[in-house]
């Protein structure tokens, strides 16, 4: 999986109750004493020049040389192949085996039986010049891995991008997808999203197209010629439920090792309702192109070259879905370097190593960017670079099913996790542009400082200043502008899911960041079998100059995570966030009420009735109970008193700093340090959210009904959202309780500092 | 010609200096004595009653059996047979016989010469079943009228819809179209603007073509199956500059009676500078389908179901137009309702008659109605109805190719115009949905109770109700909801150019209004052979009810204006308007100066190098002069003249009704009418508009590089929008003291009609 598009830039600083003073970015480092700070300038000025582009194109070539999803003999070989290159950097390394359900496919088929017989090719052919899309033996064929088997036949009904809204609109339209067969395009949410919504709505099937208006021709060239989906491209894909759970379906909780405990497949929540496969937009054509009924409505069109309608039929289509449900093993390679004053404190960096075909973007592009940080670590270690804490280096297998390899592992090892997790740096496809900082707030002031050390390759600037000029760019208002200029520090988007952190966040507490290039390189070959090594060298990064500088950018925040002498956590920003959040959620209800209201004059006022056109079917909507008000004031009264901690903390680390005392015992630091690790587990709740209780985060998880994307103080928005009033007064209880502690937990943090510099 | 698209329903009311006291819509008629208004109501009830759709459709039968362009037989046997219905309707009729200026195609050539060799075939075909689409012997083969002679080969450049925006976007690319042929799509201004601002920027020709994505597949299904263009429709069009001046291009500001005295066709500014023809998407895509260079724009985009590349070439193109430059007889058929008590003072009532081609929406369906009108006016003389005021109903030629008949009819009768016309009524095009109201904003209240007094034929409530719901519906804020349900009225939309109203209005100072219906019947037969009866009768105003809705709005319109006691002009809401206008010019100064310091910043900052992709030719945007402050106080002390005369005048009215002196003498109402005419006169600026002395009114005027569009206050406006500050201060002190005698006209009329009633 990857980060759905170029999210976090369009992002605006945060202003709130914190004063934010401007950091002194060439100078002493946060949360290190003078002589340390300066030292660990020296090494990650050793470390930068490290990384070659070169190299990253070998590790890619040769990790994306054939397919190498789960179960296949390339991916244990990429697996033992990454565990040797660990070890010639000099790192102790080692596999960790699970045993995952991977259903693969047994009978996929897609026929049009009315008005007119066709038949879906199902294939992606061979292009001509491209040496591995030809692996046709063994390639893993495209379909939709977790969809339950079935056979089922039913009317067609086009339903745009398949999320809530577009079933809002089909039914003001007068009509259902009852007993049908929903074509659904990519996009707009995570694709596991599209069967869930289609079941709900009585749906029996569900076909996913990739529209060549979202990656195909009507953004580029298409492949080979440009970096664009061809006509028979197909994007695979997971549409496991992740936003109930991630890792295999069959242990949650625990780790799938040989002998866990395993739910009978009988039993298993996460696989969709209904038979659903992906098609490309040669298969998808022919059956849009026999649907009848209304014409879509107008950001309901795609570009095929054809009027789009609704359906139902009179395209009548048989859908078969079955599948081999087999336990397949994975393999994660974990390598790790133990730190040196405090062992027990983990740094834990990621990338994951399956693909679904050849993966040379994803995941290979950010796989060897964390391999040549790793030889560039093994290169300072033996410069005689001792890192405090530890540090573990993790090749991930079974991401693309779900998170399988992360989960799994993450899970066999709560318990240690929990006790030494410091923080996890995500990475996965990576490509030319601009640098994604997403993360938790408490990293966003560490991150951004990171930023403003790497040169951008292409520019003769840090990365950080071509993000904040793109902001500046996309900005949409004076104001947006103004609030990018005034702060010192550029928003850091929250991480919803689709990626290996999501474990180590949202069900372990443990802050984490997910970082990557991207914004100029972009293509249509996501989950194809043309994502391979032709198509990165010709229409990506083709110099690896962004592979360098994600292990650059990566491998930095590492080691300044390891060698600080007080974790480099910040809660002024993390405050200012959450506040942030808090003004959203009542702003939401406000518009809740606002629109109620609206809608109810409307339909007093007959504008629905007297604006419909007599000639289309059209059935207005109806009046809506209004929202009541809601008391906020457990969430306000949170913020004064997360402001409040996070200044005493500031306060707290300012007078270490300026002490400087080096001599500053190793055993105080360490409670300190404890402490601040706390802080983070703090956020979790140990029921977990309503109705997904794998997913504990107060502030963050996956949206129920968007997948990848975010919902901060998820218990309560989307309670609100739902229209479930008073679920949402009792969450904002639960959160305000919840964030009144962690107040009381940075509190502690601060006074134990104070404490410990007396 | 027609409107484009439906705009006057996106406008709010304006809210501003003057107190709207809600009218009585039912009760007392403004500007008509107590007993006066009675009987209006009943002449207007019985008026009501008459028109009959089957009637409207045998006229649309009947005028669109055959192509009836000007200089056709069939577009004199049009003429023809209007003055005979005239005449049947007991009306006193004639016909006028000018001479234009009209070239027909000679030949036209568009051939791809490299890479491939293509010949667009420049044909639309028969449909089945469509019986008038065959006569392809007396269609008007498909090109763009007055497009100067021309060979020219080059290579082919897409630019958008080829408006200055779109060259802009091609500059910071690095693309010139000097020495190049450029192919622009239908729409976003009107045709003519496009090989203006082509040959402005160097290229040697101009291809127009229609996009699927803007009439075609991407809206609806196609002719025949549905409403929509198919491959092979053109869209053919005039391209005469008619921001310069409307009417025969050699005789400007006189009538082109056969002895008028002629411009040599060397001495003509409004041919196109190169030569222009229109494609079908049909033609268009193989030649589009041949550039290279740059992917275009996101919303440069169509619906061609291809990737849309920019060029210049390697598609070379060779153009031939020659045309035909005879001139042509045109038939204006004009009929007389004579007044019986203000026989000077004249409504005039116009609707074009000729067409592209069959042309049965485009103007058939709006002259059918106007026919209808005449029907029933005739029948209610029969029944003893008297109008006080003179009626003129019109039947307008050659308005496709420049507006010909009605600007020559109006030039050559300009100095009786000039005494006795009241108000113009203009309908041209006309569909199902709502009613458009565009037009003088005196006439704003007026049109508003027109508008509450039709009943919309499709669902039971006013024209007007329906309207207002149509607002509320599509308005974006909250904010503009409020000033919806406060305000009284429903703000018009002021008027450009693209049909017959325009010499009236903006050469000679006659209040008009242009009124139809639409917005629930689209297509994509515009300027095509497949704007026929077949066409009109399958998906348009099939059951021809909002036809009879236009006779009926119309007409009740023109009767009362003709029988008003005191003319029912406003100058409230015209002063509100003038003072939103106003407001939007100090507005767009404040925001081109804060662009252009925004501007300065983003450079400064390095925004625009910073983030511009190094794989791409980018030329970032130079530094801009800041705009001065300029003095907008003329103008805001004219709008408070104006506020303290229309209060004047309102109070003066007031008085009269209140009076009811139905025996004040005509003499003295006459002198009161006058002065009321003589207000709008008042707008005119006897040197005309800066560059074009024909368009005269102050207020408005189509924009110089829109065409259609409408621009307010145009001189300031446009000197502002074209960054020339000297020119829009001096014309802030031009337009500034119009309005002060504006004030004064007003104050007069006010004085006068206290007199007359003391």
């Amino acid at each position: 999986m990857r980060r759905i598009g170029f999210i976090a830039i369009l992002c605006i600083a945060s202003i709130g109750l914190a004063a934010n003073a401007p950091e002194d970015h060439s100078g002493r480092l946060r949360g290190y004493w003078a002589q340390d700070s300066q030292t660990e300038r020296d090494w990650e000025g050793k470390f930068m020049a490290i990384p070659q582009p070169d190299n990253m194109r070998a590790y890619m070539k040769h990790l994306s040389a054939y397919p190498h999803h789960v179960g296949s003999p390339y991916d244990k070989s990429n697996a033992e192949w990454i565990l040797s290159k660990f070890r010639e950097f000099g790192l102790d390394a080692h596999i960790e085996t699970f045993y995952v359900l991977f259903p693969t496919p047994k009978e996929r088929r897609v026929e049009m039986v009315e008005p007119t017989h066709f038949v879906a090719t199902l294939e992606e052919p061979t292009v001509p010049g491209d040496p591995t899309s030809s692996q046709h033996a063994e390639q893993l064929p495209t379909y939709n891995a977790y969809s339950i088997d079935g056979e089922v036949t039913g009317p067609l009904v086009y339903v745009n991008y398949g999320v809530p809204s577009d079933y809002k609109k089909l039914e003001s339209m007068g009509i259902s997808v009852k007993g049908a067969i929903v074509i659904a395009r990519y996009g707009h949410s995570w694709r596991g999203i599209k069967p869930k919504v289609a079941a709900e709505h009585g749906a029996v099937g569900c076909l996913i197209y990739s529209d060549p208006r979202d990656d195909g021709y009507y953004k580029g060239n298409v492949f080979p010629t440009g970096a664009f989906r061809p006509p028979e491209g197909v994007q695979r894909g997971s549409v496991m439920d992740i936003t109930s759970y991630s890792g295999d379906p069959l242990t949650p909780d625990v780790g799938a090792t040989k002998d866990a405990k395993r739910l009978p497949l009988a039993d298993v929540k996460v696989f969709t309702k209904i038979p659903t496969l992906p098609l490309s937009y040669g298969d998808a054509k022919p059956l849009l192109d026999a649907l009848k009924g209304p014409v879509v409505p107008a950001d309901w069109r795609g570009a095929l070259g054809m009027t789009y309608h609704v359906g139902p039929g009179p395209a009548k289509v048989h859908l078969v879905v079955k599948s081999n449900w087999d336990v397949k093993p994975i393999y994660d390679v974990i390598a790790k370097i133990p730190g040196s004053v405090f062992p027990g404190e983990w740094i834990i960096r990621g990338n994951h190593h399956d693909a679904w075909v050849n993966g040379a973007e994803d995941p290979s592009s950010g796989q060897a960017s964390l391999l040549e940080e790793a030889r560039a670590l093994g290169e300072l270690l033996k410069q005689g670079w001792k890192p405090k804490r530890t540090i573990i280096y993790c090749a991930w297998d079974g991401e693309e099913p779900g998170l399988l390899g992360s989960t799994e592992w993450a899970e066999e090892h709560a318990k240690e996790l929990e006790e030494h997790s410091a923080v996890y740096v995500n990475s996965d496809s990576n490509g030319r542009g601009y640098l994604g900082m997403e993360g938790s707030h408490t990293l966003q002031k560490f991150i951004n400082g990171i930023a403003r050390d790497v040169q951008d390759p292409e520019k003769n600037i840090s990365v950080w200043q071509r993000d904040w000029d793109l902001r500046i760019r996309q900005a949409k208002t004076p104001a947006e502008r103004q609030a990018l200029r005034q702060s010192p520090d550029l928003a850091i988007g929250a991480l919803g899911s689709g990626s290996d952190y999501t474990v180590f966040l949202d069900h372990l507490g443990i802050a984490s960041l997910d970082l990557g290039y991207g914004g100029e390189s972009n293509g249509g070959i996501y989950h194809s079998i043309y994502d391979d090594f032709y198509w990165y060298t010709h229409f990506d990064d083709t110099r690896f100059v962004y592979e360098r500088a994600l292990a650059q950018t990566a491998g930095t925040a590492v080691m300044r995570l390891a060698d600080a002498d007080i974790l480099p956590l910040d809660y002024s920003e993390l405050t200012d966030t959450i506040s942030t959040y808090v003004d959203q959620l009542k702003n939401l209800l406000a518009q809740e009420q606002a629109e109620t209201k609206e809608l109810d004059t409307e339909i007093k006022e007959n504008v629905f009735t007297a604006t419909s056109d007599p000639e289309k079917t059209y059935f207005p909507p109806k009046p809506q109970a209004m929202p009541p008000f809601l008391n906020f004031a457990p969430l306000d009264n949170a913020v004064v008193a997360l402001a409040r901690s996070s200044a005493h903390y500031q306060k707290a680390l300012d007078a270490a700093e300026s002490k400087d005392i080096a001599s500053l015992s190793n055993a105080s630091l360490l409670t300190v340090n404890q402490q601040i690790i706390a802080t983070e587990r703090q956020f979790l709740t140990p029921k977990g959210l309503p109705g997904r209780p794998w997913y504990r985060h107060e502030l963050y998880a996956p949206g129920t009904y968007t997948g990848y994307g975010v919902k901060t103080l998820p218990s309560v928005r989307e309670a609100i959202e739902q229209r479930q009033w008073d679920e949402a007064g009792a969450q904002i209880a639960v959160v305000g309780k919840t964030l009144e502690e962690e107040a009381r937990a940075i509190d502690a943090a601060a006074a134990n500092l104070e404490k410990a510099i007396q």
